[in-house]
């Protein structure tokens, strides 16, 4: 008999002995009751592979297909790649999505070596991947690692998205290299605010854009409900504890369920925490009863907040518990946009769905009246909010332009946030393209921020160490930090920026360039410069940057075009990483946890920021003997800075020097595992300007095609 | 040459002559070259087709497969059902839910004929269906459509969902009838909040039941999103026309890009809806100017609440704009819960996409200092929350524990919405189950809410008339109307309860169940009373109720044991619907739309509620002129009323008489279509108990099981 099947990622065909020669396009030939003959070579496609079996079993043919499947999976992969056809002028991001049809998603994870089982469709073109991958790949030996950072930004952004999209379309689809791009999730805050996506943007474009940029799998939903529902749990609390008798508050906490008492595992654990070793409710002291209803938060000490992923500037300060059936318990509180929540900074950080509940449990919400610590835990809301993330958890894997695979998962916002993409998506792709592929993964903002808690808190949680870091400057930047005039989102570029202008250009390289490539290498990696070349940058201008850039340090600087023409733009730049990755790396925190937590933030300030030195207020540094007490003086330092200046200042561009760096204020994100020091004033909400983009956004009815979105 | 190749929804084997007789399983046959070949009965199942086809071309064998299909699609599905072996005692919903693999969606999707292209699947156990799915079967006459609703409920539900979905298990797994069940997708806030599933329960459940309580695919976090975007236009479009001049605004709003100047689409709507037919914005008149970029909105006449899909009291009235950057613009306001969201009932209601833009664009969010309804049109963000919905616009498919058809759509909480799930997945579920099939959709809570609405709004909405009402009853509900004491969440029940007592039943038979007939039977519509039967209920209360609900009017009345034994329980109801489903239907509306708004409310307070007369404040009359003035007065009404008693007042149990109805306050939804008046005191926010049940919910982080999930 002969018969196919699919034994996905391979197509596999059965084959009785007599149709044989029809089957030219199989990546396997299984052949049944056939162990001794002979395959002419012209039957099959070159690099075929012939799995003889005894058996013809159905069963037993997937298992002998599988255990040849496991042992094939690191080779080249045979992607099918999307064929490019640039356009000048290049079109809108929307129009040059629409214009490319996607691979079906199971078809590209089948070709990067995902078994079906490992794949969670969500509609065609994106899926999220589970992570028993990472046990079946666990000995596999790991790609190259490469950052993606930049210098210090306009505010129009400098391309690191495309940088990163780019590279990975030249690698895969022109190189032949496996490679992965490692992304993270737009907020919607922008999408709908200030024009600019962040699924790359030309012909580096991650697609279908409009899927990437509005709910994706629906993982910053889950991060708002999650963080929300531990806000409501707070708040009521409070207001039961206020109105309830110990005794009262206790009979509800642990009711009797036809006629039975008991307390549920997650109350088991609190009282564990308070060091009351019972299980029988009947038993506890009424100071224990006490001790265990009562959390008593201090309502002036909650340092949760609500979160939208909307750029809702009116809830930035709001007062709640103002209706009749709240009974006055009013309090100040505020909304974050939702990137912001620790439970974002939880998601990217945990290594698995163990670590992740733990984080989720170690969340401190408040303090209590006698100044202990209060966590999600304590409220009984860890577990709940776990279940809520459960789906989030894993990577959603999409598409570039060029057919390539990419996994979006987990924050930005690396100002107010630590603004990695997540270490598990780092961790599937790194198996997945095996020892001889690489991994691209993106930082926010300027080296100083993003770069810097990648390394000092990312990869001290997930244990990887990078390869390469690729720094991404613009010649309308390093003008800027030339002494360049001001440049700002919807205002026309000044002339400046458009006319040759070498000296700006150089001052610009000796100043912010040097400086950011400097702390790349204080980390012991070597460091690409990729300038991402505008349509009016001349040649003169950039030669420049890349002599300077390797004067400064860089092990290479080329330009690079794929904003016009996709991956065939960027081969130069994939070259010279993949030359880079060859070099033996150093690969160094830049402090040690165990250092006081002001050392740390010195550390930060001087060696990365430039300052002289930092100011302590009295209230922070009350903060941070509190924190010691409570045993959170090892944690990694988060900073919360304006990415605008490698300064607190956002006016000053170039490399600042004879600054004194001041810490308004500093909290700690227990579960996330860091301390989170703000710099000067940072706003955790973004507003809506007055013509928002949304004004353009639209949907066609009857197409379905959205319209406007970038 | 022959080759296994799907054709979905149908396997289909393309076969050479030697090796037909393996294939005993396809649901066709294509013969390629053997026009004339006969084939022996044994060589294929019962009921396979055999499609002959010339061409051995796979593009032609495709598409005499696609029409044969097409012409195939409205005999009785070959479902392949999951068997139940029910346990004694019934284990907890999420037990039940975990022991049961439900078929892979893509499988399922197949089986009820949709075609591949036509399902977007969302993981492994649900998926969204395409509305293009309408085009294609529209010529296809619809099923019979039932409503499930029911008498009064006590605080703890009587069971109309688990009916809904024992019903369409009995029917399609048991009687071998298309049906298909159409469910509303449950808030979060129930489900961390007070214990209670909305998936059904027992033997008659949704599964997987977790995903359905959860994110499910992300509809209610869509209308959340989209219903936030509208609140942060609003509040930072005050914001700027407060802080610039007329000249500002405008030349913000309509910059110039490029030295050209334009009005996007949705600001020439604008403009056209003053009245001002320009297109080029150096044309207009400083009148025209200041008439386009100031909104103008009253800050105490907003109407447009924030959402989240929490149960947060705290956030039931709020203040507003309470950061320096809002320069004191402060507001007192407050946050809804997310299926209260106008956008929610517009979802609901929507017959395509472009009735969904449409109404979008008509909602109202406040009015001008002149007195004008000001639009999410005339906030340009309509087109943005168009695009935010949709993918929410298309139903989602999900199973039943016994493997049948149910789709999830929209909203539930039918007291203070019209709480019905949608138009669109009842007409796509009506034209997929085709003439000899049945349509079972839920109404929310007692049939004086819920079905009352379903009539008068959905029903006129969409066009489709019923052919039955089941309405449910509990005797637990029954003894609580005859005169019982007080149920509720948390409170053991009280003997009477538990124990068999005739007079109570008969009272509450006498009382809440007639009156609900009744009321059923003013639309036209005949009623078969399903009485959900319990443990502790004996036979002859069971006997009791079935011979009354016959006396006051049912076509008929039978007991259901769904809970306990899955659709095997509910085939007795099946076949009274079966059997009520053939009568003649009279269906009419309970009042014309053109009738005056309080006359309307009067109708269904004297004729539905068996109220005396209204009670009208001047302020709501104040309120009904200007929605008269504004041309709304011939929307159809949405009651916001308890669902605890026919009356406004919950105590009051059985039929109330003599008691005037107090219209406290109303609204107006202009997208959705209704006007909302708000009976007695009613919350739009529900809050947390002092013991949620989030706190018995946990995830195991090995096996990945949810945990305590109802």
């Amino acid at each position: 008999m002969h018969q196919m099947f699919y034994q996905a990622p391979l197509k596999v065909l059965m084959l009785c002995m007599f149709c044989l020669p029809q089957v030219m396009h199989a990546d396997a030939l299984v052949l049944l009751g056939a162990e001794s003959m002979e395959i002419p070579s012209t039957w099959v496609r070159p690099g075929a592979a012939i799995i003889r079996c005894e058996s013809i079993l159905k069963s037993n043919v997937v298992q002998s297909c599988s255990r040849w499947l496991q042992e094939q999976q690191y080779r080249p992969w045979h992607l099918h790649t999307l064929k490019l056809l640039p356009l000048n002028p290049v079109p809108s991001d929307i129009e040059i999505s629409r214009a490319q049809t996607p691979k079906p998603i199971d078809q590209l994870a089948a070709e990067i070596g995902l078994l079906p089982e490992e794949l969670e469709p969500y509609g065609r073109s994106k899926a999220k991947v589970r992570l028993s991958l990472l046990d079946r790949l666990h000995s596999q030996p790991d790609g190259k690692y490469i950052l993606v950072a930049g210098i210090t930004p306009t505010p129009l952004g400098e391309g690191k998205s495309t940088v990163t999209i780019g590279l990975v379309q030249a690698m895969s689809a022109h190189l032949k290299l496996n490679s992965f791009a490692c992304l993270r999730q737009p907020s919607q805050g922008p999408t709908f605010g200030v024009k600019g996506g962040a699924a790359g943007g030309g012909y580096a474009q991650v697609i279908p854009m409009e899927e990437f940029n509005l709910h994706l799998t629906g993982d910053i939903h889950a991060i708002t409900a999650a963080n929300n529902l531990v806000a409501a749990a707070i708040d009521a609390r409070m207001l039961h504890e206020a109105t309830q008798s110990d005794k009262a508050l206790f009979n509800r906490l642990v009711p009797s369920v036809n006629g039975v008492r008991k307390f549920s595992p997650i109350q088991i654990s609190r009282l564990q925490g308070l060091g009351i070793h019972k299980t029988d409710p009947a038993s506890l002291t009424p100071q224990e009863v006490s001790a265990f209803a009562r959390l008593d938060l201090d309502p002036s000490k909650i340092t949760w907040h609500r979160v939208v992923d909307t750029n809702d500037r009116f809830l930035r300060k709001i007062t709640v518990g103002q209706a009749s059936t709240e009974k006055g318990q009013t309090r100040e509180t505020g909304f974050d946009i939702a990137v912001a929540s620790e439970i974002m900074a939880i998601l990217a950080l945990s290594d698995n769905l163990g670590d992740m509940r733990g984080r989720l449990g170690r969340m401190v919400v408040g303090t209590s009246r006698s100044g202990k610590p209060v966590t999600a835990e304590d409220l009984g809301v860890s577990g709940a909010v776990a279940v809520l993330m459960k789906d989030a958890i894993k990577p959603t894997l999409m598409q570039t332009l060029e057919g390539t695979p990419v996994f979006v998962h987990a924050g930005p916002f690396a100002n107010i946030a630590h603004g990695n993409s997540s270490v598990l998506a780092d961790k599937l792709a790194l198996k997945l393209v095996g020892q001889d592929g690489f991994v691209v993964t993106e930082a926010g903002f300027g080296a100083d921020i993003g770069m810097e808690k990648f390394f000092n808190i990312k990869c001290r949680a997930s244990g990887l160490k990078p390869n390469v870091v690729v720094l991404v400057a613009t010649v309308r930047a390093l003008k800027m930090h030339g002494g360049g005039p001001n440049v700002s989102a919807g205002a026309p570029l000044p002339r400046e920026y458009i006319d040759e202008n070498l000296s700006l250009v150089a001052r610009g390289c000796r100043s912010n360039l040097r400086k950011q490539i400097q702390i790349a290498k204080l980390f012991g990696v070597p460091v690409v410069v990729a300038l991402n070349a505008f349509r009016t940058d001349t040649p003169a201008e950039i030669d420049l940057v890349c002599q300077i850039a390797k004067e400064c340090g860089a092990s290479d600087a080329v330009s690079c075009q794929h904003w016009s023409q996709g991956g065939r733009g960027c081969l130069e730049l994939a070259l010279a990483v993949k030359e880079a990755a060859r070099q033996p790396t150093n690969f160094q925190f830049l402090y040690n946890t165990e250092m006081p937590i002001v050392e740390k933030i010195r550390t930060i300030a001087q060696k990365v920021y430039g300052a002289d030195d930092i100011e302590v207020s009295p209230e922070v540094q009350r903060k941070i003997d509190y924190y010691n007490h409570q045993g959170y003086g090892s944690l990694p330092i988060c900073m919360a800075k304006t990415h605008l200046s490698l300064s607190h200042m956002p006016d000053k561009k170039g490399a600042p020097t004879g600054f004194v760096l001041p810490i308004r204020d500093i909290r700690a994100s227990v579960g996330a595992g860091f301390i989170y020091p703000l710099v000067g004033t940072m706003s955790t909400m973004p507003g809506l300007p007055t013509r928002p983009c949304f004004y353009d956004i639209d949907i066609d009815p009857v197409t379905e095609d959205i319209i406007g979105l970038f």
